[in-house]
């Protein structure tokens, strides 16, 4: 199935998202804990995308960019820039529908994530970590490949795959009074507001974010992007400042975004891992971080939580750091 | 429903633990992983204990064991010895069933442990970290409140629940050739042993055990309990010696016992965290341990790994170690 190219982001584009990546994801579980729920008061619904081919929710994107080209689009292959879990799934993607996939990474990216993309046959570019070095290196190899620039977050598509996850938690969940996603660019964010306010216009849809990398709450409040210069917070997922695709769709979809502190974040890691028996990266621990704070009512509210990932370094857990 | 006390451990019994626990306990997810099964060349399923209430697989002995009971052997509650999760899941079960669980603990368990039993209301008499100790103490409850002795495995209930965990997996995953459990006293092992062959007589069912912790090994090549005096391994939960009820049910119904390095237990547990993103405790890592050293063949099989529990001190991983 191919899709036409949208320039906005409709339940339907999610619904067809959903079809088309179905092959090529695993439909992930929702856990709940009675421990959790009674210190919070309310009900809680983790929907497992650590458990998600590559690790995370960006298997879910990067398939829907990657199977919504043209057969004379994808004859040219993917391009993206990532350091992280995109990386590993456009690539993935790629290898699935038997494109090329050219990645560029920062020379400093970690050892793992460089190893997660050559597994999954990714051809990798690297760059100085820095966003010119980072950009110019991505529009030589769009010009000389011709291949489609699949951005991590600011694309139609990618946001449409990402809000598949949402669409299964709310057939798993019956009765949802909020969601919460974290918010980094906004690809996961839009994807999961645009899902949820279509499907069931009453529920609410917060945006979780840490608080050394506010600029979404910023730029929420303030009406307009204000991209941040230096994100300090140990959500390296969460690092990066809202898409402009992103920025109008949050507006429209989100209720509100809540900030939470670096040691609430490293506490609701460790207390999900404790309870739950999972592991989940700290970027995915923001949304319990902002309850945990007392930055988001849920007290006898059904409340969704998207745990995005579990790729972590385990020589380097936040709650061991000097 | 009561139960007779059996003298021994049959099928019949497993299944009806399995009726009488059934409101108590989690029905655990099984997962497969497609990375892990190309690493090992078999398909592995993996029966998620770390998921159980109170994080181990001792909930469900621990609750057959209460639930059994007589009304008028109830109301005398239960006595246990434990610094584990059996004291735990003794604790739960006699809280849901309304009665007292005295728990005897080394002055020397870990507080977390100590958090756990108290959270679930048992009621603790601490004891000097020796067996001598902690049998008189035992023997003096039980004394002085004529409650019953609740073994953590030496115990035919107690076995009985524990392979209720065996008859979910074998309902949850088709045409299993082979079940790997972890030994320690054998309370899980017999469990699995008697459900697994009761149902399917064709299946091999295999244990495994650390090689610092090789009494199970021994005593099976030996034909008689062989009892270690000095356990040395990282899996906490497999110290122990078997039992003397539980050994002729391993002698009838086991068809190996194999043992794992303790290099190879922690790099089997980190890859399962790594992979799977679950968190396991080192013990339950020992069947993948001894998949990974070639000890037992797998290759093109339908093998199931009972994964015991997910209760693990956070700040002591066995790979940050010194």
């Amino acid at each position: 199935m191919q899709a036409a190219r949208t320039m906005s982001l409709t339940l339907a584009d999610i619904q067809a998202a959903a079809t088309r990546i179905a092959p090529h994801i695993h439909r992930t579980p929702v856990l709940t804990s009675a421990t959790l729920d009674e210190l919070c008061g309310g009900h809680l619904f983790f929907k497992c995308e650590n458990f998600q081919k590559i690790g995370a929710f960006k298997a879910r994107g990067a398939a829907n960019a990657v199977f919504s080209l043209t057969a004379a689009e994808a004859t040219r292959g993917v391009v993206t820039h990532s350091s992280g879990n995109h990386a590993a799934a456009l690539a993935r993607a790629a290898r699935l529908r038997g494109i090329a996939a050219h990645i560029v990474m920062p020379s400093d990216a970690p050892q793992s994530k460089i190893a997660s993309v050559r597994r999954n046959g990714g051809l990798i570019t690297f760059c100085e970590p820095n966003v010119a070095a980072r950009e110019s290196a991505c529009a030589r190899l769009v010009a000389e490949t011709g291949g489609r620039l699949i951005h991590p977050y600011n694309d139609y598509a990618v946001m449409a795959g990402q809000g598949t996850a949402t669409l299964e938690l709310l057939a798993q969940v019956p009765n949802l009074d909020v969601v919460i996603a974290p918010v980094g660019g906004g690809g996961l964010l839009c994807g999961t507001a645009v899902a949820a306010k279509g499907l069931r216009p009453g529920i609410r849809v917060i945006a979780a974010e840490p608080s050394g990398a506010d600029d979404a709450a910023r730029s929420f409040a303030a009406g307009r992007i204000i991209p941040l210069e230096s994100p300090a917070t140990v959500a390296d997922g969460l690092r990066t400042s809202l898409g402009e695709k992103n920025f109008p769709l949050i507006q429209r979809h989100v209720d509100a975004v809540e900030t939470a502190s670096e040691e609430a974040i490293v506490a609701a890691m460790r207390r999900i891992w404790e309870v739950l028996k999972i592991i989940i990266e700290p970027s995915c621990a923001v949304p319990y971080a902002a309850i945990l704070e007392g930055k988001i009512p849920v007290a006898c509210l059904r409340v969704g939580l998207i745990l995005t990932g579990g790729n972590v370094d385990l020589d380097a857990l936040p709650w061991l750091k000097k």
